[in-house]
């Protein structure tokens, strides 16, 4: 093993580089794992924007893929040289949010026990995943074996975009026999596509604009896609469900626009499923919202992390029952990631996800 | 039988007078009822002062107590004479929404089958209960026979307060052991106090400055009271949490500032249940709602009806675990109604709850 | 419209006829429709032979397709010359059971409000749909149009199995990622089968025997078909699970053997969600359940019914999420229902299920 | 601190011994407490009736109050000398169960990460709590603050008792408003009827008949408790219900005979919670069970453990939610445990449960 390795820093806003830092040591607890794909996140481009802050020096990257290279003393259960992923989101599993069943807001270290976010940990508290190896907290509660005969690409995104999107149709409890309209369809959108189609809606109403996007929607299940620089997607939604509004709104952008026409298309005792990263306070419209007479739901959802998630998504890509493949469109060495942030940010090439390999 | 009977109407915002109007004859599906008690709702409140619109000419009053007087021709299972309540909000039972369990937005008589607040027809959209005889229509639905050795003050609270209170505990899911905030301590805002208790909250913070609500909420379960007026309830229920925030905040009052209060003070994966009328767009301030990535709830609730549900209220009230009584601080006869609306509206003489007898 | 009509009656054990009755006159609730479609189900040969017992005299079959003739003098919302299907199971929707979401249970005639199977009324408790005409009591709570451009077969199995299936998959709260065993590949297992994939099963494995519908099993969406005959079920999943068990067992068949094998190959914290019509006294295994000890849920589950359950399904049908047509394996005239009854009696020719016409 | 310890043995069948064993030393994970008080459980008796199997040497007991002597080095959040207890079950947290909010089937060393009763480790398979010191394995998980105020006696339930107790009444899904029958009050059934008290039933309907259990079940909640030694519970509960049944019935002694009482009282589509620890094959009545048909659920539920599990329980002790004094009946020295075990084997003096301090 070397001493120092490649990792993609964040330096100050406008700037991520590629850099050196050293080789860390896991302590008792932790798991060095060598990463061998790894992708970059929309939340990335915010930390590369600005738009949300993390300390300059810290390697970036959320989605881990590799082989575990050297285990803590007292982790148990797995073998060095063993393909794994983490999940972006790091449940500490002994904290209280964790044994409440919502570990995403994990405040490990806090006095209260749960932290908004808290459970966020690679390429926001502590360094990430874009780099030749990664540090992985908690590894008992993080490492997930990848089955044999998957590749690399086909768990790329499990650790987030997948666990996310998925995150979605759960949150909005999707029934069988639902309607349901999802709002944008990069990759988290998409996801949450397949997670509708998953969990048994009848139809489903995707909202997007792009057109190799409409494209992929309709191959993770979409029935219907409307194209909102056409047509008022409210008005559009209302005619497609005959004035009946849908069962479940899905919001995967994170703008208040899309926020207010996500209630504004929900039936009565419907469910606003929001997934979107917003930077800005919400409206919420008092008619859409029936006066808050209206049994409306308004869920929202961080990425679901643990092993126990990854090894069900991971089942799913094994079962066949979901081909995350046609997200990612684009393969870059790490030595060429700054050139990968370049395209990824300004989405250019039709690009949905890139593959990342040290 | 009479032909005619008084009637509380709605003329025009500003006004409302005890008139005479024909008493109704009951079609097949139809019950009518000779009130005996019946009260006057915030909401009705909201009509005198023109902020929510019903039709001139519309009996108000939709918290009836009575007796059956007579019965449709095709309703069974009741008898004449019976006495009995109706709950608030009147599901047709048949309806799509109904058969979802959604009953509160049931949308009867529409091609789609849900529409907000649809369940709500007495004083709304038919007349009311502010009236010598009232028609319940789906009869079989909403009618529920008073248990033996209760009085109507007793039951009084059922059809709106009490359902309207318990339904926004049991919206916010509360767990044994969680701690609650809840906003504001009128009637409703009581009510979600008695029923948090009974949902096992281990903490209850209520909110509220009056002092005679005050009083009152501790009598409903209320551990702490925070008075607003004197200082910030979210600085104050954080301190009171030591940081941790609250696992259920409960809206109680219908303004935006409250709504905000109540996610402020909320714990990250913690639920707001609203059970306002709001008279405005809301605002979602964007740091309490962890820029969407909380797990956050938030949950509204209309009144929950249908005679299983007026069953189960009345069988608390006679199984001794919730006493509403300290809620009716006035009696009115119907013929002086017009001064209760006065007292009532204008919140005098510490009034909580007026009992209006016919 | 005729006086007189055909009609499948029950007139002892081992004895179901074509015989003539008059056409029934709608109450002012009710509905008449005029059967297009219908089919004989496995508790149809239950009564057949004495196994359940139902009054002499009654008319069998509750899984109508058809034509509104005439509705009663209260319906509304629907127009003569409708095609509809019924629902197997008729809520009554304003009794308490259906008002507290559980309308197969209604007791709509009882002093409580809950009746075991009370919902279920055709060719049970009142005529049934193996006839020209069938009467629909409730008819606005149960009566649900038949979208345009579905067929006759292609909602033939939403009345009964494809609700009772997917109710199945539903009770077991099948989750994204899931493990889940289903035992007996008859058409309500089948349909458990494909409800179980459209709720996220990850893996389905099934349990059965015969070729046709091993055959069936997999195109409804079975991964893994175990034939009890030639391994034993339970080790067998044992091993195709490594030793883990499932999330999820499904009875489907009703023998007391397989609600043990069912029980056995769960995992700790999983559910056994019952199908079967069990004819005698049930045993749970004290080390399969943990002496009690091991977070084991049993739901059982009758066929839900209203127009709003049916509403959904059809729905499923028409956008292509489910295909029922390979359950239909012969056709008859109703003329012809004793052969049918024979042949469907003995399971011959491969059967599944008969499509009877008038 | 001393090298060795007093530790309650169980040696074999019909024989627990005081004893001496040296004092453990904490791994990195573990923690080393200092037993202030601790009790004897039913399932002791079990152990020690030789009807649960043990190995010969173990230290025996799961129900610790105390102090932290020593903690391990990779505990963080905690102080030595600080007051805590540790629960009964203890989730590793990182293990798969735990991951999916099912700690006590903790299969924290096994391949598939489940296994039946997995989380009871003390005193079944680890030392246990009768003793002067405790080692407790994943520490950051199981240790909670004793709140300021609060006595030894007050908590002493929490770990086992209370935690199960309650779990019996959460995992009947009591509603407000709901009747509730509870099978025997002992320690478990009277914490059950707190439990059921405090989640809002309308009625609770006990079944006891050892005069000091009926009046504690009293106390505890109960409007009514019948004596099965001298009327047919299921009679007398049916009498009790107008025949309409209970919605939830809680089974708390353990015998195939009051899980099937607790069917047959149970109506359509009500909840069987299971808390007993059976012995034997149970039956399920056919006709109580409706054929499988009567949209019945059955729950069992092993001990809920965590350190978030047992600070609510503690707040609910904390805010006068619940009285558990006057289950300790009795106090002893650990010297006398052995008479202690030798009054509570045989349930004399009316014991409900002992207090032992070393």
């Amino acid at each position: 093993m070397p001493e120092t390795m490649r990792a993609t820093i964040f330096i100050e806003p406008g700037r991520i580089i590629l850099g050196e830092k050293p080789v860390p040591q896991p302590g008792p607890g932790d798991a060095l794992i060598r990463i061998t794909t790894t992708t970059i996140c929309g939340t990335d481009i915010h930390i590369l924007k600005g738009e949300y802050p993390v300390a300059s020096g810290l390697t970036i990257g959320h989605e881990p893929v590799g082989v575990i290279e050297k285990l803590g003393s007292a982790v148990t259960g797995f073998t060095e040289g063993q393909r794994v992923i983490a999940d972006a989101i790091t449940p500490a599993g002994w904290d209280n949010a964790s044994l409440s069943g919502c570990g995403a807001q994990c405040g490990a270290g806090t006095a209260h026990g749960w932290k908004a976010m808290g459970g966020w940990r690679f390429g926001n508290t502590i360094d990430g995943a874009q780099a030749d190896y990664l540090l992985v907290p908690d590894a008992m509660a993080n490492l997930a074996p990848i089955p044999d005969g998957l590749t690399d690409d086909q768990v790329l995104m499990c650790p987030d975009i997948l666990s996310t999107g998925f995150g979605g149709a759960e949150a909005g409890r999707i029934r069988i026999g639902d309607t349901v309209a999802i709002f944008a369809q990069g990759p988290i959108g998409l996801c949450a596509t397949a997670g509708a189609r998953l969990m048994g809606a009848a139809r489903i109403i995707a909202v997007e604009s792009v057109p190799q996007r409409v494209a992929v929607s309709r191959r993770m299940g979409a029935d219907e896609v409307v194209n909102f620089t056409r047509e008022d997607p409210v008005a559009a939604i209302d005619r497609l469900t005959g004035g009946r509004g849908v069962d479940v709104a899905i919001e995967a952008l994170g703008k208040a626009e899309t926020f207010a026409w996500a209630l504004k298309v929900l039936r009565p005792g419907g469910t606003l499923s929001s997934l979107g990263v917003y930077a800005q306070d919400l409206t919420i419209p008092l008619q859409a919202f029936a006066g808050g007479l209206g049994d409306h739901v308004i869920r929202t959802t961080l990425c679901p992390g643990g092993k126990e998630r990854m090894r069900r998504l991971m089942a799913m890509v094994a079962g066949g029952r979901v081909d995350t493949g046609a997200l990612v469109t684009h393969h870059f060495p790490l030595d060429r990631i700054e050139s990968a942030y370049e395209l990824f940010a300004h989405q250019r090439d039709g690009v949905l996800k890139v593959a990342i390999r040290p």
